[in-house]
C-alpha cells in the first residue's frame, strides 16, 4: 500500500525495528536498525520517531522485541516470569512520552493478547506480539487512507490549506492524518496549495512536512509560526488541517504547541479548522482535557538549534510540547470512520460504535 | 543618561559611527566603526542594526557622515552641487528598509536642516546635519525614559508581561520602548517577569531581548512564539507590551510579525495589549493601515538558521517582516507624550500638539 511519495517510517524486517531517524532529516535519511527495544524507548523519547500513531506502532514493534529478546536471548520459558518481565517492557514504554493516546492504546491491545491467551507457551506468544503489532501497523495505514477519503470532501479545488506540526506519513505508518487528507485531495486532482508552519523549537513543519510534501510534489511554502495570522487576515487560507495526540470524549483536542493559537485565529477569522486523527485517538476516559498530561521538554530545545545556543548563557525557557484546543473552535473531527461534528461528546461516540 | 545595563546599539565618536552588530549577538559584542555612509546603509539592510527608532537615529547618523565626506573627501563646496549629492544619500537611505515610519521621519528632519539652512556655505551645513543628528539620538534617549515614566503606571506589582521581538535599547538609542516601560517598572522595585517570544525568523526575542533583559538583571524566560497561546490560556501573563514599527492617525500598529497574533490571542483572554513608540512614529500622513508597505525579506531567513538549511533543498518561503494590528485590538498606546486611549484619531492628534 506504500509507495515511493510516502515515507516509510518505521518498518519491520526480519525480526528488526527499522526506524527513520527523524532528526536528522530532511538533510540525511538514515535508518536505525535495531533488536532491542530499549533503543525503539530512546527513539520514541528522542523524538528520532514521533507523531501520535507512529510512536503507537513503534510501542507496539518495541514490544514485540522486546517479548522476543525474553525468549529467545534471555531464555524465559516460564509463563509467569515471561509475563513479568513484560510488565517491565510495557512500563517503560508507557513512560516514554506522556500525552499521544496512541501510545497506551498500543500499549494496552498488546497486554489484552497476553491477557487473552494465558494458554499459549511463551514463544506461541511472542509470535502472536509480533502479529498484534503488524496488524496495528496495517490498520493504521488503512485508517490513514480512509481519514483521507472522507477528509478530501472538505477540501474544495484551489483551496490553500494550513497545516501545523508534521501529521504525516512520518507521524503514522506512512500515509498521515492531517497529510493524508491533504494527499487524497490531490491524487483526485484537486488543485492546492500548503502552508507550513516551521513549528518550533522541533521544526516538525520545516523539515518534516516541508520534505513529505516535496517527494509527494504537493506545491507548498514555509512560514514561521507568527506569520499564520498574517496570511489569514490577508485571505490566503481557506481552511486549516491539523493532527490530534489525545482527543477528550467532549472532543477538546492536544496537539502540538501552537495548534490552539492557530484554531483562535482561524475563529477570528471564521476559517475552518479541522482536526485529522484515527478514532483511537479519542480517549473516551477523558471527559475534562485538564485531565491530558502535557509534556514540558528540555529547554534546551528552545535556547539551542542544532547544537548552537541561541539566547544568552543561563537563560531560562519554557517547553510546553503541546496544547489544548477546546472543542468550540473545531469545525470538524475527520476520524478514519467519518466525520464527527459538534456536538463531539455524541458524534465520536457513534463513529466508535461504527461497523465499517 | 546611558549606564551599563543599558547598550548601546549607535553611537556618533569622533566622525565616525559605531554600530553595534546585532547579527552577532548575544554570542559576540562586536561593533562596526565607519565613516562611510554606504556601510551604515548596509547596516540597516542587512539589520546589524534594527528596530524604529534605532533606524531612525542610524539614518541622521549616517546622513552626517555621508555630507561630511561630500565636503571633505570629495571636496566639493559648491551649494548646488552638495545638495544634489546629498539628495542621493537621502534617497539611499530612504530605499533601505520600507516599513518603520522614524527612517524617513529622521530623514525629514535632516532635509530641513538643508532646506531652512540655504544661506549656510557646506561646511557649515554639514556640521549643523551632524548636531541634528546627535539632538534625534538625544531627544530618543528621553523619549523613551518618559514612555517608561508613563508606562510604568500600567504594571502592577508582581506582573508576568509578554513582550514580541525586541522593542529594548537595542532599538532605541539605548533605554527601549516596550523595554523602557518594563525597565521603569522594575527599576521602581516592582516584582516582575518577562515572557519573551523568541520571534522568528530574526530571534530578536531570544537573542536580543534576552541579552538586554540578562544585563539590567530582570528575570525573564524564552519561549517559541506558538507557546504564548498556551500561557495566555494557563493565566500566567497579565499584559502584553510590544513596540511599533509605524502607527496610522487612527491607531492602526505595524510591528514585527506575528504581533497581530499575539493581539488576537490578549482579546481572547482578555489581557491588556499595549504599544509603546514615540509619537514620532505615528504617521498622520496614513489613515489606512493598507498604505503601511510591508516588507518581504529575503526568504533564506526562514529556510535557514545561522546559516544551516533547515527545510528541504528548494523548498519555497514566505518572509513578511511586519503585519498590522486594528486598533479594536490595542488596550492603550503608550507614548512620550503620555499614554493614548480610544479614539486614538483623537488622542494621537492631542498628544501631538501637546507641549512637555
Amino acid at each position: 500500500m506504500n509507495n515511493d511519495m510516502e515515507p516509510k517510517p518505521i518498518q519491520w524486517k526480519n525480526g528488526e525495528v527499522i526506524i527513520l531517524d527523524q532528526r536528522r532529516l530532511p538533510s540525511e535519511e538514515v535508518y536505525i536498525s535495531t533488536k532491542r527495544y530499549q533503543e525503539v524507548v530512546m527513539a520514541i523519547k528522542d523524538m528520532a520517531i514521533r507523531g501520535a500513531p507512529a510512536i503507537g506502532i513503534a510501542a507496539a514493534f518495541g514490544i514485540a522485541i522486546g517479548a522476543k529478546t525474553i525468549v529467545e536471548d534471555m531464555g524465559i520459558k516460564d509463563k509467569d516470569h515471561f509475563r513479568m518481565e513484560l510488565e517491565m517492557i510495557f512500563r517503560e514504554f508507557a513512560s516514554s512520552r506522556p500525552t499521544a493516546v496512541n501510545l497506551f492504546w498500543a500499549i494496552d491491545r498488546m497486554k489484552d493478547i497476553v491477557q487473552k491467551n494465558t494458554h499459549m507457551d511463551v514463544e506461541e506468544l511472542s509470535e502472536l506480539l509480533v502479529e498484534e503489532a503488524m496488524k496495528i501497523y496495517e490498520e493504521d495505514m488503512l485508517s490513514c487512507k480512509r481519514i483521507g477519503h472522507f477528509g478530501k470532501e472538505l477540501i474544495g479545488d484551489g483551496f490553500r490549506i494550513l497545516t501545523h506540526c508534521n501529521a504525516g506519513g512520518l507521524a503514522t505508518a506512512g500515509y498521515g492524518t492531517a497529510l493524508g487528507v491533504i494527499r487524497a485531495a490531490f491524487e483526485e486532482g484537486k488543485k492546492i496549495f500548503v502552508f507550513v508552519d516551521e513549528t518550533r523549537p522541533f521544526l516538525q513543519g520545516s523539515r518534516l512536512t516541508a520534505w513529505e510534501l516535496k517527494r509527494a510534489s504537493i506545491p507548498f511554502c514555509v512560514i514561521t509560526d507568527n506569520m499564520a495570522g498574517y496570511f489569514m487576515k490577508k485571505g490566503e487560507i481557506d481552511c486549516i488541517i491539523v493532527g490530534a495526540d489525545r482527543i477528550t470524549s467532549y472532543g477538546d483536542v492536544a496537539n502540538k504547541i501552537g495548534t490552539y493559537t492557530i484554531a483562535v485565529l482561524a475563529k477570528a477569522h471564521r476559517i475552518p479548522f479541522y482536526v485529522a486523527a484515527p478514532i483511537s485517538t479519542v480517549d473516551f476516559s477523558k471527559k475534562n482535557p485538564e485531565e491530558i498530561p502535557i509534556e514540558e521538554r528540555d529547554p534546551s530545545e528552545v535556547t539551542h538549534f542544532m547544537g548552537i545556543q541561541i539566547t544568552p548563557y543561563g537563560s531560562r525557557a519554557r517547553n510546553p510540547a503541546f496544547d489544548v484546543t477546546p472543542r468550540w473552535l473545531i469545525s470538524a473531527i475527520i476520524t478514519d470512520k467519518g466525520i464527527a461534528k459538534r456536538p463531539y461528546i455524541s458524534s465520536l461516540k457513534r463513529l466508535r460504535e461504527k461497523n465499517l
